[in-house]
């Protein structure tokens, strides 16, 4: 796997600055993942892709990730790529587990007799996911007495292969911000926001009004990322409830005689 | 138990206008209330009053009731009597189980095997709160083999009597809107209100900005009453994380030299 970007660089440095992303830039990101040795594609924000590969979920909303680059939320092979790309390039990068996911820890695989199971009545079976008190794992292995529960991430241990192109980069500080606000909320919303000097008012979309569940930690760590990456100061949400507009009665027919 | 306010309203009604409630008034009351045959106060918004009563809860926030009249969210008997009160006077009324919480239904008792707590090694007592699977209730009287788990509402087949007085109403719209924001929600917040037009804006006190619990419904709730009891159509609710200002730099010394 040949790391593209790199090549792109050394051949250009010397004849023309290449605009790349720095640390805070706010993207739209393409890609598509796989693990190093299988050609089963893992992940991806492209639906058709996902479909060709099988592994289609319609649970998941397929859309390019908006994200902050260089500030840790992605993993670090793939974040510090990032940092070189120019938009609207494509690119292909192999990441080693110790910049993905990290190495897998074999003691954080455990076993446990089947007869735990039984007393449950639960059937185990590979891949079964397993909830033991204060962490999860899932069985990675069965024997005629034992099964082990490896709580590993699930790609810990496994060397990555990204494909993808940055598709858009928010500038404008007014698009910088309601991609920031979707950088920390998972659903498939728009953010609409206004600014005001140092001030940004972000409306609230529908479903964030209900949402008591992510919505919250979201909104909290928002503007943490407005003031570290937006350059705002004070952050205003507004839920707005605008009173459905009545249709209007139909007119009386003139000359309608009185009873 | 007299019920003075038909008294006052009898006398004065051939002489002068008694101003008194309406349907959707806003308003705070000082409430004292006890079970009919004991001498015990119940419940009350005073904290004196409960402290001298031996029953001063340091988890509950003493304060006038901010309430809406004649919305039912009191029970019949006190909603119907306040809508003929005056501000600032006394009242004191009897009201009877019917007009309170109902009569007491003894279908809701259940009977418990004591077995049944002895296998959870649960000791059993009076006034014990048990959790029934779909509904709680409370257990009124243990016998050598059963308990009896009484579902009523504690005051179910109980007369109350009440001695209340009205402090204040909100009239002033502004005033009216933080008031119905107060009904809705339970903790002792102010809430900042700016009218414009049939528009109102409500500034998120505090606490409500991290409560994911009882927020939510207040507010939901509170946008129907600012509708039918404000006389509001809009209503915008204002999250507001404003940048704490940096303590200013000391100025350094006039003539510093240069290393």
């Amino acid at each position: 796997m040949n790391n593209s970007i790199t090549n792109v660089r050394n051949y250009n440095a010397a004849f023309i600055k290449v605009i790349t992303m720095e640390k805070g830039s706010v993207v739209k990101i393409d890609y598509e993942m796989w693990v190093e040795g299988s050609e089963k594609l893992f992940d991806t924000t492209k639906e058709d892709a996902a479909r060709n590969a099988g592994i289609h979920n319609p649970q998941i909303p397929y859309a390019p990730l908006t994200t902050i680059i260089g500030d840790g939320r992605l993993i670090k092979g793939f974040d510090s790529h990032l940092l070189a790309a120019e938009i609207g390039k494509d690119y292909e990068v192999a990441i080693s587990a110790k910049d993905a996911y990290g190495a897998h820890d074999p003691s954080k695989v455990q076993t446990i007799p089947l007869i735990q199971f039984k007393k449950q009545n639960v059937k185990p079976h590979v891949d079964m996911q397993v909830n033991l008190g204060q962490t999860q794992g899932r069985i990675s292995r069965i024997t005629d007495s034992r099964a082990f529960v490896d709580c590993n991430h699930p790609l810990a241990g496994k060397s990555l292969r990204y494909r993808y192109t940055v598709v858009g980069e928010a500038k404008d500080p007014c698009k910088k911000a309601g991609w920031i606000m979707k950088a920390n909320y998972p659903r498939e919303v728009e953010f609409e926001s206004e600014i005001d000097g140092k001030s940004v008012t972000i409306k609230v979309p529908e479903p964030c009004k209900y949402d008591v569940q992510m919505w919250p930690l979201a909104k909290y760590r928002a503007v943490g990322d407005l003031r570290n990456f937006g350059g705002f100061e004070n952050v205003f949400f507004v839920e707005e409830y605008i009173m459905p507009q009545q249709p209007e009665k139909e007119v009386v027919a003139e000359g309608k005689k009185e009873d």
